[in-house]
C-alpha cells in the first residue's frame, strides 16, 4: 500500500485541537466526563517518532498519540509514512485479549488522523527512567516476561492455523517505513560507514572499526538478521526495550507497539535483556555508595534472570494448556502418553532455540545502541564522554561475545554470571 | 480474500466453448493463425485439480488451463476454491525474467474464469512417465536445477528488499486451499489415522502404524513443518516432483506452480530428489534385462547428483554475479577481499542448511507419496501389491533415516551411495 506521507484527511494536530477532536467522539468524551472546557491536554512526547498528549478530565485521562509524517527529531530531514499508527492500532487490538493487564486498554484509532486513544497511565514513568534513576519497580520483569510470553505465543504457528497467521504476516509486514528503520539502524548501519551513527568519537573510533573489519561478527550478524527477515515464529512488538515499558512500584505495562512484525521470538526477548545489561554497564562508575550501586547492579542482573526464567515457564505453560487448533504442532500427532513425553522434548528444543536467537539479538542490540543512531539514556547521562565510552565498550565486548560464542552462554546462569567479567574490557 | 467456490463471472467451460473463447482475444487469435473453424482443441487434463486443454491452429498451439471448483477425482465430495489458477498466473509471471527457456511461456490470464493460457509444448511429456517407462531425458535433472536455482535465488532475500519480498509473501500466502492441501496431505494425515491416507493395506499397516507410533519421526516432521510454515527463504514452486516437468528428449520445462509459497528452499529441492528416489525403488522388480534395469538405476542416481551439484553450483553463480540491493547480504557489509572471505563462508553455510532442510523434506515426501493421499505413478505401474508394497517400505527406510539421521548423509554422495542399502528393509 504505497501512499502519500500525508494522506488525504490527514493533518498534524496542534494541543488545542485534541480536546475539540474528544469531544466529538462520545466514548471518549464520556471516559473523561464532564465538559470539553473541564479537559487539560498535556504534550508529553519523549519519543522520537510521534505527539502524544495526556487529556484529563473530571472523570478519567486517555492518551491521545498521532503519528507525525517525519523522525521528530530531525523532521524534514527524515520523512516517514504516518502509517505506523494504523499498525500500531492493529498491534494493540491483535494482542489485546492476551495481554489485559499488561498493556494500556486501546479505546480508539481514527484512521484518516492516525490518532490512537488509549488509557491513560497514572503515575507510571518509563521503565528505562526508574533504572537511570536506581528505583526497582516490583515486578516489572515478570509482567513484561507474561506480556511477551501471551503476545508471541497466542500469534504463534503454535497456536493458529496458517491462514489466521499469515493474515499478520501480511497486514504487518506492510509496515514498510518502520521495518526499514530497524532493518538500517539495528541490522545494517552499525557495521558500516554510516552519518547515522552516533558512537562518541574518537573513544570509540578504533572499536567500531574493528566491528566493520570482523567477518565472522558480520556472518553471525547476517545469520540473525536473515531470521529476522525469514523467521515468522509469532507477532513481535518488535521495539521491547525499557524505554517501551511504563512502571510503578507496582504496576507495569507495554507500551509502542508501532514496530510490530512476524517475527523470530528471541528479537524481542534478546531486545529487552540486552537493555537490562546496558543498564547494568552504565552503572560502572555512577556517584554514590559503592555497596549500594553493586546492590542495585546485581538486582538488575536479577531481573535478567526472572524476566527470561518467566518467559521460559508461561510459554511452555501456555502451550501445555492450549486446546485449539494448531498447523505447526497438531494436537492429533502427540495424544498418548508416549507422545506427550516426546512433546516436551520437542518444547525444550523450542526454547532452546530461542534462546540462541536471544542471545545473539541481545548482542545486535546492545551493539545498536553504542554505535548506531538510536543511542541510550542509561549512557547519556553519563558526563565525561570517556567514561562513558569504556562503559560502552565492556558492553560491545559482552555483545562480541553473545554473538561469536553463544555456546558459551547455555543458560541465563552462565550469561548473568558472565556479565562482570567484560566490565573492564576483559573476557569470560 | 475469503470468497465463494465460484465467484462471479465463473463458470466451468466445456471443451467446445474454448476455441470461441480464444477468438476474443487478439494476442492469442494471431499466435495460432487462421479461423477459429480451422483450430482444433482437445482435452488433455490428467492431473488431480484443473481443466487442461491444447488448442492447435495453422500457425501455432497454445495450453489452457482452468481451476475447477473442486478436485477433480473427488469433485462435489472435495470443493477447492478456483483461486489458484490466479496464484499459478501470478507465479508464472513473477519468476518468468529468471527461468525463460525452462517454463513455458505465459501469455494470458483471463480473472474470472481462471483461465491460463500458456505456450503448447509439443511434443513433451512429463517426466514421471519418461522414467516410468525408462527413456532418458538428457538434461532433465540439470534444468530443473537451472529452473530452481534462478526462480529461488531471485525471489530470495538474498537478492532483493524485504519490501519486495514480503509483497510475495503477503500474496502467495493467500492461496489458502491449496496451502492447505499440502500441509493437511504432506505434513501432518500420514502421520496419523486420517480417512484420506492411501497405503496399500494390510501390507503396509505394521508400517504406517509404526511412523505413527515414532516420537522422535514426528518431533523431526515437526521441525521441518515449522519450517515449511515459518522459513520464508524464497517463492517456492511447491510441487516441484517429476509430475510437473515436461521433457523432450533435449528441452526441459516445469509447469504447474499452482502450489507456490514463500518457504524454505529445501522443500522444492527434497520434493523433486525424493521422486528421483522413489522412481529408483520403484524399478526393483520390474521384468526385463537385469543389466538394463540396473543401468537404468545408476542412471537415475546420477541424475540426483546431478540435479543437487547443479543447483547448487547455479545458485552460488548467481549470488556471486548479482550487484542489486539485498536486506539478507548487503554488498556494504562484504566489501574488502577478506569480507569477500567470510562471504563464501556464509554461502557455504546456506547452502548447507538448505541441504540438511532437502534431506528432510526429501523424507517427508517419500512418505506422503507411499503413506498419504498423493500416491504416484512410479509405484502405481507395479500390479503386484505386495511387491509394491515391498518396494514402497523399503523408501519409506530411506525416507526414515533422512528424517531421523541427517548428519548420515553430509553431502549428495552419501546420499546415493545409501539408496541401495534401505533396498531390503536394510540400513545404510
Amino acid at each position: 500500500m504505497p501512499e502519500p506521507l500525508t494522506p488525504d484527511g490527514y493533518r498534524v494536530l496542534t494541543r488545542q485541537e485534541i480536546a475539540p477532536l474528544l469531544a466529538g467522539w462520545p466514548t471518549i468524551a464520556r471516559r473523561l466526563g464532564g465538559q470539553p472546557s473541564q479537559w487539560t491536554v498535556q504534550d508529553v512526547a519523549d519519543g522520537n517518532l510521534n505527539s502524544v498528549y495526556l487529556v484529563e478530565g473530571p472523570e478519567d485521562g486517555v492518551c491521545v498519540k498521532q503519528s507525525l509524517p517525519y523522525v521528530r527529531v530531525a523532521k524534514d530531514d527524515w520523512p516517514l509514512s504516518v502509517e505506523r499508527g494504523f499498525f500500531e492500532s492493529e498491534y494493540m487490538q491483535r494482542v489485546a485479549p492476551f495481554v489485559a493487564g499488561w498493556a494500556p486498554q486501546f479505546l480508539h484509532f481514527e484512521g484518516p488522523l492516525r490518532v490512537i486513544v488509549m488509557q491513560r497511565l497514572r503515575p507510571h514513568v518509563i521503565l528505562r527512567q526508574a533504572l537511570i534513576t536506581g528505583t526497582r519497580p516490583k515486578h516489572a520483569a515478570s509482567a513484561v516476561a507474561d506480556y511477551a510470553a501471551a503476545s508471541l505465543f497466542y500469534t504463534s504457528d503454535i497456536s493458529n492455523t496458517f491462514e489466521r497467521k499469515y493474515q499478520d504476516v501480511a497486514l504487518f509486514s506492510q509496515n514498510h517505513d518502520l521495518q526499514r528503520i530497524t532493518l538500517d539502524l539495528v541490522f545494517i548501519d552499525p557495521y558500516q560507514v554510516h552519518p547515522r551513527n552516533a558512537y562518541a568519537s574518537p573513544q570509540l573510533d578504533t572499536l567500531a572499526q574493528s566491528l566493520r573489519d570482523d567477518v565472522a561478527l558480520k556472518a553471525a550478524v547476517a545469520r540473525l538478521r536473515n531470521h529476522y527477515l525469514a523467521k515468522p515464529q509469532a507477532l513481535l512488538h518488535g521495539d521491547l526495550h525499557s524505554g517501551s515499558v511504563l512502571v510503578t512500584s507496582d504496576d507495569t505495562r507495554v507500551i509502542d507497539g508501532e514496530f510490530a512484525w512476524v517475527g523470530p521470538i528471541g528479537f524481542d526477548i534478546g531486545m529487552f535483556i540486552a537493555n537490562l545489561l546496558m543498564s547494568w554497564y552504565a552503572k560502572a562508575e555512577q556517584e554514590g555508595d559503592v555497596a549500594a550501586r553493586e546492590s542495585y547492579r546485581a538486582w538488575l542482573l536479577a531481573q535478567v534472570q526472572t524476566f527470561w526464567l518467566r518467559f521460559h515457564e508461561q510459554f511452555l505453560s501456555h502451550w501445555t494448556h492450549y486446546r485449539g487448533p494448531s498447523d505447526g504442532y497438531p494436537a492429533s500427532h502427540f495424544t498418548s502418553a508416549s507422545h506427550a513425553v516426546g512433546l516436551r522434548a520437542i518444547q525444550a528444543d523450542y526454547l532452546a532455540d530461542v534462546w540462541v536467537d536471544t542471545l545473539g539479538f541481545a548482542g545486535i542490540e546492545i551493539i545498536r545502541r553504542t554505535i548506531g543512531f538510536s543511542q541510550i539514556a542509561d549512557f547519556g547521562v553519563i558526563s565525561d564522554v570517556a567514561e562513558r565510552a569504556r562503559q560502552q565498550a565492556a558492553a560491545i565486548a559482552l555483545a562480541r561475545d553473545l554473538l561469536l560464542q553463544p555456546a558459551c552462554y547455555p543458560d541465563v546462569q552462565a550469561l548473568v554470571a558472565a556479565v562482570q567479567g567484560f566490565e573492564h574490557g576483559g573476557t569470560r
